[in-house]
């Protein structure tokens, strides 16, 4: 070998040192957030998500300040980084550890916010802000200068798909502040309807988000929404199908090769591999990686996770959570550092009022267009709940309760925001950069100021939790109170169409509890047997 | 935005699936490889490592058929990757799952092969592939034309420090194989002998490398060993004090903190995190990330794990094994794939004779580097333990399976090979392509013929596993049986003289007993008060 290859070796090495640098003061600044985080634990203000996003900035501030005001921030936002590595393993132990059960009996009062809410809160930050430019020009030629929407602040110089884009990209929710504080056991109804909203936001805001981006935004009339409907609708059913076939795939494998035999390692390792690689299937076909992930997460801890060894069960809950909170944390740390980014701030060419007034613009413009959903479609859920048995109605407090939830915004924004306007993290144009800042302020905004806010409301909201209607709902509703026909697979035909007229009738007046029982004997009679599962004691 | 940054998101979306394609290949081959290994875990020939090979070089048959002979790998071997994601989980795994007891108990041992071994051995590969030159010219002008080793088979053209970074290459060995093969419980001594050179060997034969990188080989003498083993000894002693530091800390933040209060996540978070940590600080500094994890890892089990809740114990115990095997296999993994590798097979101009040679001739001289340093350490070890109690000399069988259990190349070869004549895996000098296909055929060839003899050399060696003179070995050595004076630390000054006179003869006659059981006595009275760990049961 020759000097050049000898000075290749030596930028080899400096190369080896620009990866290894920003990696160990991540992990490092990661083992600070986890003991501070613990440290918080009983702080009434703060708490994980808060804590990571201000030693972000704190550390964001150390840099600034070490190579005198060049950078910020350790690693460039990467958003394949976030896509293909971060949200995974939050998504998936979102599947995992959810109860089914609860998830599943407010399936569709959690579809109705997850789904329908995310179109009309889009519709409605997107349609404000695209039409704010014309009351700006109105306004400019009638004299009035007033100070109506983003293009008084320099929203000018976008295209109806970025006024798409940033309809959704304002729309997806971080739930994780609320979640910290509600309780699964004191109000399971309202964990079940924020937590199951939180997940299928994510899904719904990007399918959406990428939905808009193949629409011909010189054509947009009734039926590019319909175009964007079924796209929608495809997305949805087949990464579904996707996740579903996954989980029960290797329910089958883990079931029927007794992997526990040999190693609990191979168990384990299998089940980590398939989740993660029906959410890489999903992204290679253009699906909805978040969904299949999702379902892939609830089909092996219904199934798989019952066919492995005792050992591996317990490992396989804590190491999901374990991944998910790092992946969490790493990305509100990445946040809190980003704020500071000096280049997009010298780019975007904002001055702090006009950058405050377009920030205040987009975070009004949030709590509207949630509040347009949450309670018109509380009242309709409540509508069509209300003949189930065992089921109570969302009261108003808890509807309050469900909008602020989901004001306050977070990575996936993020990413969006920088899949959208940046090219690899990097842009150059005022106006994208000027969007850039504006997502991270109010993802910072929303998520510290809302997120202290939120342990105070909750409690003067729901005062005493124990005494909530809630916990005197039964989480397990048993065979009697349900009075439903027992669909019996050897009793004979005629009866059985008897039966089946009763179920009928039954499906109409309740319907979500009908559907539920007879998928419970259905899982029981054909799906454990081949999948494996925990033993039935009506009440699974 | 304008069209400019919409073409930009075009290409965004094809350099996502630029990383999403390999990676979804490789997950999937993954999870094939688990069952796979799984099935044929009772096969008598094969194990993980070979099937992983075999699995990788198909895989890169197909990768080249599809894609019409121009490439074979999926992803580019990185040594960055290696050296930063994939070997930590697998050191840090050795370290956290060793028996600790064994293993200082054969210390000494395992230091004269792991250290002076690598040293023998690279000097021999080393000083051969390079006399080989002047014999080969000599040969030369007397018209031998014999085919005296290297440069008749186009081993010219390399400067002194690659020929001692070539002697380092293959020094480190892979003992996956024959630890898979022998059995911890039958022969405790063997096992922990070959465990402990293997992970030894390979801290020795990095540091060996980065040693050679930095001398001076215009001036090769002996004051240049004596550089490189004080370099080495600076390395060895800096990198262990920074692991056992970082263990230790964590114990005590564990044990002060007592953070399974709040959640065990944070818990098992923190343990991962930290360890990677002292693997990047290391690092970072230049030391041995290697050393410093792997005595990171042994601290950790030893006191932090005590300090933990039930299920995190079970939780950190598996998934730092899963981890260690989903690193492994996607090594073994790649190196099959990288085997057809055609760019550099082209590059190289060899014809399939001169291959052959010259992996035939590295194969002979890692063969006889090795019997070069077993056989007369084992003696010098047998003789040092004589007086030892408890302690039985290694037999001449064993040296046997200890000579075998090094002969075969694995990861670090690859990635030193790839370090050392490469520039982030591409190379377009002839004599670097053949350097890294050698090292690519001598892993492939080790592992797979070696590996595959593994099983039928042992059993027949060790016929009878059960009747195995060491299992008589008692592996906990009785208070009684060491018949060692009681230091104690209340008792008067007088009496502790004497004793320690009593303590300073039993030093010199059974050293590594004396160390270990102060050691011992040390460890109850200060360090687990402090640190936490293990009820002490006389036997622990």
């Amino acid at each position: 070998m020759n000097s050049t290859s000898f000075s290749d070796f030596a930028i080899n090495i400096a190369n080896d040192h620009a990866q290894v640098v920003p990696v160990t003061l991540f992990v490092a600044v990661l083992c600070l957030c986890v003991v501070i985080g613990h440290l918080l634990e009983e702080n009434r203000w703060v708490n994980e998500s808060i804590t990571a996003l201000i030693i972000g900035s704190l550390t964001g501030t150390i840099i600034l300040v070490i190579s005198k005001g060049k950078s910020s921030h350790i690693l460039r936002f990467d958003e394949e980084l976030f896509f293909i590595y971060l949200l995974p393993p939050i998504i998936f132990n979102a599947g995992f550890q959810v109860k089914k059960k609860q998830f599943f009996h407010n399936f569709l009062t959690i579809m109705l916010f997850g789904v329908i809410g995310v179109f009309i809160s889009s519709s409605i930050i997107a349609a404000s802000t695209f039409y704010g430019v014309y009351f700006y020009y109105f306004n400019v030629a009638v004299g009035l200068g007033t100070r109506w929407l983003f293009p008084r602040f320099g929203f000018r110089g976008l295209t109806a798909r970025e006024y798409l884009a940033i309809g959704t990209i304002f729309s997806s929710t971080d739930t994780v502040c609320t979640l910290q504080v509600l309780h699964q056991d004191e109000t399971p109804l309202l964990y079940s309807i924020v937590f199951g909203e939180g997940v299928v936001n994510d899904a719904t805001s990007v399918v959406l988000f990428n939905a808009v981006q193949k629409l011909d935004v010189n054509r947009i009339d009734g039926w590019a929404a319909v175009h964007v409907l079924l796209d929608f609708l495809y997305l949805f059913s087949t990464s579904t199908v996707l996740g579903v076939s996954a989980g029960l795939l290797t329910a089958f494998v883990l079931k029927g090769l007794y992997f526990g035999r040999h190693s609990t390692v191979r168990e384990i390792a299998l089940m980590v591999l398939v989740a993660y690689l029906s959410y890489m299937l999903a992204e290679l076909f253009h699906l909805s990686g978040i969904l299949t992930v999702f379902f892939c997460g609830i089909l092996m801890s219904h199934y798989a996770w019952h066919n492995v060894t005792e050992s591996s069960r317990i490992t396989t809950r804590h190491v999901f959570a374990v991944m998910s909170f790092i992946a969490e944390t790493f990305i509100f740390l990445y946040v809190g550092m980003d704020a500071l980014d000096i280049e997009k701030w010298k780019m975007s060419k904002l001055s702090v009022g006009t950058a405050l007034g377009i920030c205040s613009t987009v975070i009004l413009l949030i709590s509207l267009g949630r509040a347009a959903f949450v309670f018109p479609l509380s009242a309709v859920s409540n509508c069509v709940n209300r003949n189930a048995a065992g089921s109570s109605p969302i009261t108003f407090k808890h509807q309050i309760i469900i909008w602020w939830a989901g004001l306050m915004r977070g990575a996936v924004s993020i990413a969006l925001a920088f899949k959208q306007f940046t090219y690899s993290g990097v842009t150059l144009d005022p106006v994208n950069a000027t969007m850039i800042t504006t997502t991270i302020i109010v993802v910072l905004f929303s998520t510290i100021v809302f997120g202290i806010l939120t342990k105070p409301l909750v409690s003067y909201l729901l005062p005493h939790h124990t005494n909530n209607s809630n916990i005197n709902r039964e989480p397990c509703v048993s065979k009697e109170n349900l009075k439903l026909p027992l669909l019996s697979f050897e009793e004979s035909a005629a009866t059985n169409i008897l039966r089946a007229k009763d179920s009928l009738s039954m499906l109409i007046e309740s319907p979500v509890y009908t559907i539920h029982y007879y998928w419970r004997r259905f899982d029981d009679a054909y799906m454990r047997p081949i999948f494996g599962g925990a033993r039935s004691n009506g009440c699974a």
